[in-house]
């Protein structure tokens, strides 16, 4: 923008839509412009959500997921099959899978995958907590759902290596997803023909 | 989402996404999910940027330009050409012919257009005010750059009706700009086109 129009508060907010995934320079000035034309209370309301929902949502002690309590709605739901264990990357992969409807056991979500190249080691994950999990006996399987990609691939490997000595049964999501792809972004079909169609490793 | 995983944080944040321009339900909890792995001071900065921009930018008392001071950067600097004003339907007009870096005198901001469909009337915007300015004799021209829409025409129109009288040129960008598109996206080679080409009325 030319100099002689800097308004430094639209400057500033334009930046910080800017960091957002998938926000471009003219979108994010679109937005910065929106948030000027909310009322006074509209903008409070924003402003508020950001700060409520980075100061409350925590993760789930049990299964790593993204709660605002301490254990997480899945974990806590007595109605869930406690003898699956679906493992995911993040929380919004744990989103997509509810999504089908299908599924009834309970999450793990790992908090990433193992990148040598970006420096993740197992260590980073929760696969600790996972181990621990399992090994109350309780489980009878574990469904790894991590992302068809390299890194998704290496962590659904690790893990299934340190799973068969316990005698679990260990199970990966069929190729219905679209390999390369984002979980994120399956459609609720494929996604419940991946479950529908997974198989042991 | 399933109500199961209803975390109120978080729905509340992408709702708040949800409501900028160009921002889907999906891209919404992307949104809201990238803030959660904010650092907190980043979190902070962003909340903060909302509530400042709302708080400190107003509109220009000359012009009606936004600015986070009394009189805007453009109508302040004396450099400009005091005896041209373009008149534009919002701020993000006058960014996008500043752009263009030839255009060298003062703007107007309408605040809009007159549109009965949408119950805005010439009372509406900042018309008035312009009537006020060009009355005091320095103003020699006035360029009406609402954008190629309808309701952008109908306004050209209504001011050009009211300067007429008062022995003031009175021109319209030129048809450079794509009929029915958007000031804001023009690029700047066809942006200086249609002020070069303009046309009295």
């Amino acid at each position: 923008m030319s100099p002689s129009l800097y308004i430094e508060p639209i400057e500033r907010l334009a930046e910080q839509f800017r960091r957002l995934p998938g926000v471009g320079k003219k979108s994010a000035y679109r937005m910065a412009f929106s948030v000027l034309e909310l009322s006074e209370e509209d903008a409070k309301a924003f402003s508020d959500a950001i700060l409520d929902a980075k100061r409350s949502v925590r993760l789930c002690s049990v299964c790593g997921n993204m709660t605002d309590g301490e254990i997480c709605s899945v974990c806590s739901d007595t109605d869930r099959d406690r003898s699956v264990i679906c493992v995911v990357e993040d929380s919004r992969d744990v989103i997509a899978l509810e999504r089908v409807r299908e599924y009834n056991g309970l999450y793990h979500v790992l908090g990433g995958v193992i990148s040598p190249m970006q420096g993740v080691s197992p260590s980073d994950l929760t696969i600790d907590m996972l181990l621990r999990r399992v090994s109350g006996g309780e489980v009878k399987e574990v469904i790894i759902a991590t992302n068809p990609t390299v890194e998704g691939e290496t962590t659904a490997m690790y893990i299934s290596k340190l799973l068969s000595p316990l005698g679990i049964k260990t199970s990966r999501l069929a190729y219905g997803i679209p390999v390369g792809g984002d979980l994120e972004y399956a459609d609720e079909v494929t996604l419940n023909r991946a479950l529908e169609g997974r198989r042991e490793i």
